[in-house]
């Protein structure tokens, strides 16, 4: 079943984004109405804006390997992202992660932003890491 | 002569943070005091914040090198960053960009993302395009 | 139909791999039979060939989409490279690139590493620049 | 003292190049005379070369973090290389591995590869992470 998440962190309610997670791919969703609180010089979806989307859409995924409510804390390492087109103020973007590869503190996660046509907006591959992992853990 | 430039985007305005031109090394900071508006999970920066103050100090900072004014439009092409501390509720993080190579239509650029103690708390690479390039523009 | 290129630059005659282009996908293969010729210290296939391999399938495939020679000039301005899986001396790695955006000038490439079970070795996504673009020309 | 290392690796003898430990700033050195050897289709140093040498120096001097004998076994988990300017067969490039930051299981790393000349020929950060870290040990 799906569970739409609101506000749930300070960026989040800054933003003004949801996150999806319980779809059926494992791969959680953030979605963003595009308005003007989320421009960069150019009146498009700032960089920074999609990068955040597409980190919290990794970091959610990387969660759900853990368990199903999705809240196993995970780190990002590391993100390599690149912007291949621009959003447009009244668009809605979606960014869904999936995992690639890692074991059990290490992950390896891939996310796209799409907009609403479904043309690919920016791309992200991250590295994520399990905190807290309990004694005796590791790769 | 130092100028301090705020609310120029919607990004900027929705996250508060501060944008600096005319420092003497050329390179554009980002300056933002941490409060609840930008967390994540874990109650620190998030780093999709981290990531827009990078950017955005990447991306004045190529602007820099065409006119003084630093409004030249340069856009993302692609950024890898790294995570490497966490920033705290309460402190102040700065990015600063500085070019590393490139040509007339290509720049490389780096950026740091230091807190008030000086501890690296992120860092970025990326590749950016001068826009609106005049005929006969390349690299 | 599919052409099988040996020995074309200095780097592919070192370590002794073979670029296939003509593939109906439009992805160009690098293709390695891994030997004792490319370890690291670890004794598995080095990360650096790794990263020649996955460079090289997305340059060629770059170049493919501007003729089916699959030989004008693109140049690598960055490249993000993940290493998921250990490559064992005696298995065969093949890397397959495909074009996810971009323009006239400007491509964007992502290039997966398979081994000889279809086990993801590693994966990039990188930045290529046409060189030599005929007057005009800009993404 | 520092410490010359010729042949340790399949992929170092096949490319021909040294690995220096022991300097005093900690950071390994892999250096390359080049030559036809290493070229790629601009009949310049391959990008995937300069990201071999760029990840052994970084692994290098991850390994020397452990211990001063520089074997200690390090994993390159991701790497993010930009290519700044071509190397020309005749030259020679150094890369310089540094760490940038980390702890005891994940470690971030970034090197230059120069010229005899000083150019900045390549970029790269990376993550790496211990192997076969004793019991109990995580970041």
């Amino acid at each position: 079943m799906i569970e739409t998440i609101r506000d749930e962190t300070g960026a989040q309610r800054s933003l003004g984004y949801t996150l999806e997670i319980g779809h059926p791919d494992g791969g959680a969703r953030c979605i963003l109405d595009i308005t003007e609180a989320h421009t960069n010089r150019h009146n498009v979806l700032h960089g920074g804006v999609a990068a955040t989307l597409l980190d919290n859409a990794m970091g959610a995924t990387s969660s759900l390997t853990a368990d199903a409510t999705g809240r196993t804390p995970f780190l990002t390492i590391s993100m390599a992202t690149q912007f291949l087109a621009p959003a447009l103020v009244g668009g809605r973007v979606t960014a869904t992660g999936r995992v690639t590869g890692g074991g059990r503190s290490i992950l390896f996660l891939a996310a796209d932003l799409l907009d609403q046509d479904g043309t690919l907006i920016a791309s992200a591959t991250g590295v994520f890491k399990r905190a807290n992992l309990p004694k005796g853990g590791d790769a």
